[in-house]
């Protein structure tokens, strides 16, 4: 392990979020100036400026190797760890969040996107704070560290590494050769789309502060409203274009959940690139599939009284679930139990590969579902050989089997947490929906973590529990696990 | 395909059900003469010879080369649906089960050793038909195409593709060259070990025909009891061995979950053999974990006073769970959150390869467990090269995959079980245990279908639903599957 690389890299991380944090001072004192709002932010400022600066002192010279697969877990694991810490500080000096527990919660849930409050009034905080909150989504969800290697081409050491370890994903891509440039073109293509979204809101009628917040949160799939019922409240208080507000939120929810490769390639002219990836094509099925299957569960129950109406909440709900996003116009924890237990399944299996969102991803449950299919192929005609393909891609017994054994890790994590979780003592529902919808980064889950509800009720051991979970499913495992392995920190 | 091996060798086994139904007639006749009992006997056994006769008499030559894997998936997945319509007949025709939705229900619950009934009253059942339905637990438990393998060498034919598909776990063990003769030691094993549970329980004070029926349930793993209250019922009624019968009953449950092999080896002398079993050594330390764990759990709730009540009941759950047999002395449905949590995954994990108990199965868990390890090791050291190892075996790539392959298999038929189920309406623990206690063979579940609940009061269609999830889970997926497929029945 070299220790020294860990460090330096870890102390330029931290001061690349300080500068974030001097920017939010500047807004908190110049465009929202509330009360004791832009003190916090210059203290945390400080406070991240001065950690970040020990840190980046004790730079030494290292080399290229000496940052391998190891030292890139380790890095991506420690920053995302610390960065949480230090975006907890604006909430928790202002007195926002009196609790530690508690705005650390909410910051590792804005950064990893997951979008679960422990707020019951968002309304009641400082301005220049709730856009923090939701910024922090729009930072984690391409990713902190991506965003370091598109500014710092000097981070470029092991910058494979660590662009591996924090893309999400079986097999991050690379769209060029050099990882910078890679970084740079999906900001590039996060930051066109994310002003295209703003603009979309804001025209419609939405005002900019709202238009940001919501911004942040679908792009990054995150969730974090500023407004009490979340999306709802549009339509709860009557706003005449909350309708057109859902349908421009769930176009960039769904793009945020689709692989970013993709957006690139279009942008580039390749429109036909969306409709060439099995994956894609895949994620488009799903979604079609379970809105229909929702909608017509809604009508036969009466929940709603319309086809339009069912469609509605159903095509808003489907599509935030499985991008893990977990923003609400209906309180679907009322929804029939079969609805259920469907958007349950869409919280495991969560969005594309190379997208914002979490879960197991899209491709991984293809992947499981071909070998499947081959397994019982292969029952009944042992003689042919079969193979796992992609498009026109091969999938080699390796990938197959490291693919196979994330989603089993994914198990064991899961039954682990609700194990452990269980000691909390609330009902079924609740523990086990906690888990996944932290776990994937969804936000919500059902009965008293509902879209209704939040976590600020739980024990602060819970809360410490599901931040936890919440890295450890933006990061898939293995960054975080890795850190408590007694393994990784011998020579 | 081969048509004419499938039809005959079929005939064969229903032809033996026929001969197991004709003893019963004449139990019912001299034993338990009882009104109507009998009669319906006779009756199923002339039905079920005759039908038995017309296949066998379609019987023409057929190879060795005949009968290849998919054939013998064919027939033991055939053969186990068709005969749990045979074993549906006696409480059928009998009147004992008025609907044949129920009586289907019931006598695939008890050849797959599920132990799930729809009885409230089982006590006003004849009594020669309660000893049938336990009677059905103990032909399901080793199997009911062992039993004939060990009876017919003629069967031979094909016979390890017959052995290989009913025998639960990931690699069936031939304990000698011969099929014929392993299935004759499994089933001398199986006997002696009965015939020692039934004195035991008899010395100890139960009836002969109580014991008789806990003896077919516990080598079984099944669950059905002749008690409404099933083990409970001797504490409830005072009875001074009460303490006694459950003791006996865990050794034997406990027994049965693991591998018959060893037994076996058990009985020729090496007592060694079982802890030098991986499998063993790990069955034994989940039970020995999850008994304190759950004590714990108890006593902290104040569900029981003291320390031995917390036990008792802790460790006869426990050992009745893991091995899927599903007798009760408690309502565990009333224990507190953790528990009931800690229980359903034993649900999941089930017994030993090669017992007669169902589940996911303890050497495939472990196996996950091995590989997850690994996956992590191989972060930190990406050069080594790791292996997966039991005792002194190295398991191959390959195996590893089928192995995975199945746990993953079993997750989405879980998956889609639940989703399908949730058409009933039921609340999500009902439903969701509902689900893994039918397809884990344990019996019974939480919340509607609890230990002192049934499953009488589901739609048919979800009683059928269930059978064939009971069936799916006994014979481990593939031989149901492959029934479905339109791929099996083209040359």
């Amino acid at each position: 392990m070299h220790y020294r690389a860990i460090t330096s890299i870890l102390g330029i991380l931290i001061l690349i979020l300080s500068f974030f944090l001097l920017l939010f001072y500047f807004i908190a004192l110049l465009i929202y100036p509330e009360e004791g709002q832009s003190g916090a932010f210059l203290y945390s400022f400080l406070i991240t400026f001065g950690i970040g600066m020990l840190l980046f002192l004790s730079i030494r010279k290292f080399s290229e190797d000496d940052v391998s697969y190891r030292e890139g877990f380790v890095i991506v694991g420690l920053s995302w760890i610390t960065i949480a810490f230090f975006g907890a500080l604006p909430a928790y000096i202002s007195g926002n969040i009196p609790s530690f527990a508690d705005a650390y919660f909410e910051s590792m849930s804005g950064f990893t996107t997951t979008g679960a409050s422990i707020l019951t009034d968002i309304e009641a905080l400082g301005k220049s704070v709730i856009l923090w909150r939701s910024f922090t989504h729009w930072l984690g969800g391409m990713g902190f560290i991506v965003l370091s290697l598109a500014i710092l081409p000097a981070l470029g050491v092991g910058g494979m590494q660590l662009y591996a370890a924090e893309v999400p994903g079986p097999t991050p891509e690379k769209l060029v050769p050099r990882v910078g440039q890679t970084a740079r073109i999906l900001y590039m293509v996060y930051i066109i789309m994310s002003i295209a979204q703003i603009l979309a809101l804001y025209m419609a009628g939405m005002n900019l502060f709202e238009s940001l917040c919501h911004t942040f949160g679908s792009m990054g799939t995150g969730g974090f409203s500023p407004l009490n019922k979340s999306i709802g409240q549009y339509a709860f208080q009557g706003h005449s274009s909350a309708l057109i507000f859902e349908q421009i939120i769930i176009v960039f929810m769904f793009l945020a959940g689709a692989n970013f490769s993709l957006h690139y390639r279009a942008f580039k002219g390749n429109w036909k690139a969306y409709f060439q990836d099995p994956e894609f094509k895949f994620y488009l099925f799903i979604i079609v599939f379970s809105v229909l299957s929702i909608a017509v569960d809604l009508l036969r129950n009466s929940v709603y009284e319309s086809w339009a109406e069912s469609i509605r909440h159903s095509s808003f709900t489907v599509v935030s679930i499985i991008t893990t996003t977990g923003y609400a116009t209906e309180d679907f924890d009322l929804w029939p139990v079969s609805s259920r237990f469907f958007l349950v399944i869409l919280m495991f299996i969560g969005a594309s590969a190379g997208s914002t969102g979490g879960g197991i991803k899209i491709l991984r449950i293809m992947t499981l579902m071909k070998q499947a299919i081959v397994e019982l192929k292969h029952v009944i005609h042992p003689k042919r050989v079969y193979v796992i393909r992609f498009g026109r891609n091969y999938i080699s017994r390796e990938v197959l089997a490291s693919m196979n054994m994330f989603v089993l890790l994914f198990m064991i994590v899961y039954v682990a947490a609700i194990l452990i979780l269980s000691a909390t003592g609330y009902d079924m529902a609740t523990i086990s929906t906690m888990v996944v919808a932290c776990f994937s980064n969804v936000g919500p889950g059902l009965s008293l973590v509902g879209p209704t509800h939040n976590f600020g009720f739980l024990p602060d051991y819970a809360k410490w529990i599901l931040s936890y979970l919440m890295v450890l499913g933006r990061l898939e495992i293995l960054p975080i696990i890795v850190l408590s392995l007694p393994g990784t920190w011998t020579k």
